[in-house]
């Protein structure tokens, strides 16, 4: 058990357009569970200027940053590590003593994914999607070595963009197109949303893939990851990129590595 | 018990040069105790504008100011109420949805046991001391009508300023002064200091007078108060002011109104 609050227990907190209670349960659970002096709680703002002063101002010890302020805190930091820079998006604020220093874990859990799961730089890839996060996921692969990418997105500036900014193609639509690798940074397979029950990718593409990486964490089970599952396809689901980039800012903030076992634990409890 | 942490849990915090752990105790041992779904703790700051900005931009209900800050943060907020603007210090900030409303709870507590114990307004009176709170304590007599005080104060310039602005008397000590009441707000008689075992008037005063307030709370029975009890005086104390001005707090934070046993219970508690 944690300490009962007190004046030097420290705060975490998250800044979010619409917070939920997901990062709240998912650091206190850890908080309790490795009998750590903090508390982690979800604000929102309409001043992310003044936030951010106040959260050098009052001490706060780390702030984890959301929609839409992940670009707006790069100039409000101190400095910006190698992850943050890479993708110019900040995900992780950490205070010393009024000394603020930004990085992005989204990037540093993909990169580690790619390790960990053995991908060959070698591969060519597609990856679905033209948002914040599938900059994040991209520039970890071009970062990994991976020089042979589509970027494929209905929307052609932000897709063209993307693409350029990686020194990848871009495509409007997956079509015909096959590689190796496919991943998914779009909604589509998310539970709750208008494409809940498509797949980002056709069949044919599923099948000619031999690693399947869908980052929709909610299902778990994504159709994509249930259709590569089925077909024998190495599989990366989203829940293991949000489970490893929350490992990697309660490790920054805490400065307490926990086990993949009490990630999972927490994961789950947050998900409650 | 009070709900699990969550992002709607609202945080109530202070604001001091040297925190102390009694008001994060007293705080959210009330909060378990009633139920309610807040938090408070303790901060200390470099920067106060920025501070008070964090509390306004991240939705912080509450905040307790203590020394230094009482009167910097006058000019932070959106209004001062009645019992701040009475004495130009604040020690208390209520936040709604932005906007920040100051109070001075230290001067709502006095001006509470004035009625309380029913104490006459055409009694003549001596007051010691002319720091922050013997200025709170003084203008709460005076808003309740009482016109005849003395300002007893080691330091002319402070004690005449403090005399002055009251419309009392200055005296530099209290020599063979009487009066039926008699008023201590300086450290004379408080654990830890100088004077700890010293008496803040001459036993004569005592014996002279019908009502003995001491403000010093730490012990609860100073020489002062003990002396007074002996003599079968009229008594008010310093655990009476803060316990009562630590409930004001706490009903402007939360609108909720513990009971004087409650207050009673957490003020223990916090002091372990």
């Amino acid at each position: 058990m944690k300490p009962a609050l007190n004046k030097d227990t420290q705060l975490c907190i998250s800044l979010a357009a619409r917070p939920s209670n997901i990062g709240t349960r998912f650091h206190n659970y850890l908080y309790d569970e490795l009998g750590l002096d903090f508390i982690y709680k979800a604000f929102t703002t309409t001043d992310i200027t003044a936030a951010i002063g106040g959260v050098r101002a009052l001490g706060i010890r780390g702030c984890s940053v959301s929609m839409p302020f992940k670009e707006d805190v790069i100039a409000l930091v101190d400095e910006m590590d190698a992850s943050a820079t890479a993708i110019r998006s900040v995900n992780t604020i950490v205070n010393d003593h009024g000394f603020l220093r930004a990085s992005n874990t989204d990037y540093l859990a993909v990169a580690a994914l790619i390790a960990e799961h053995g991908i060959d730089p070698g591969t060519s890839f597609l990856l679905r999607g033209s948002g914040g996060m599938a900059k994040a996921v991209g520039a970890a692969f071009r970062d990994a070595g991976f020089a042979d990418g589509v970027v494929i997105a209905r929307n052609e500036t932000s897709g063209r963009r993307l693409a350029d900014e990686l020194g990848y193609r871009w495509l409007p639509d997956p079509g015909a197109e096959t590689a190796p690798l496919i991943v998914n940074v779009t909604p589509i397979g998310m539970s709750g949303g208008a494409e809940s029950s498509s797949l980002a990718y056709p069949l044919g593409t599923v099948d000619a893939a031999t690693t399947v990486f869908d980052v929709v964490a909610l299902p778990a089970e994504t159709p994509l990851i249930r259709a590569a599952r089925a077909a024998g396809k190495r599989i990366v689901t989203g829940a293991e990129v949000i489970a490893l980039q929350a490992a990697h800012q309660f490790e920054l903030y805490t400065g307490v590595r926990p086990t993949p076992e009490q990630v999972l634990a927490a994961s789950a409890f947050s998900r409650q």
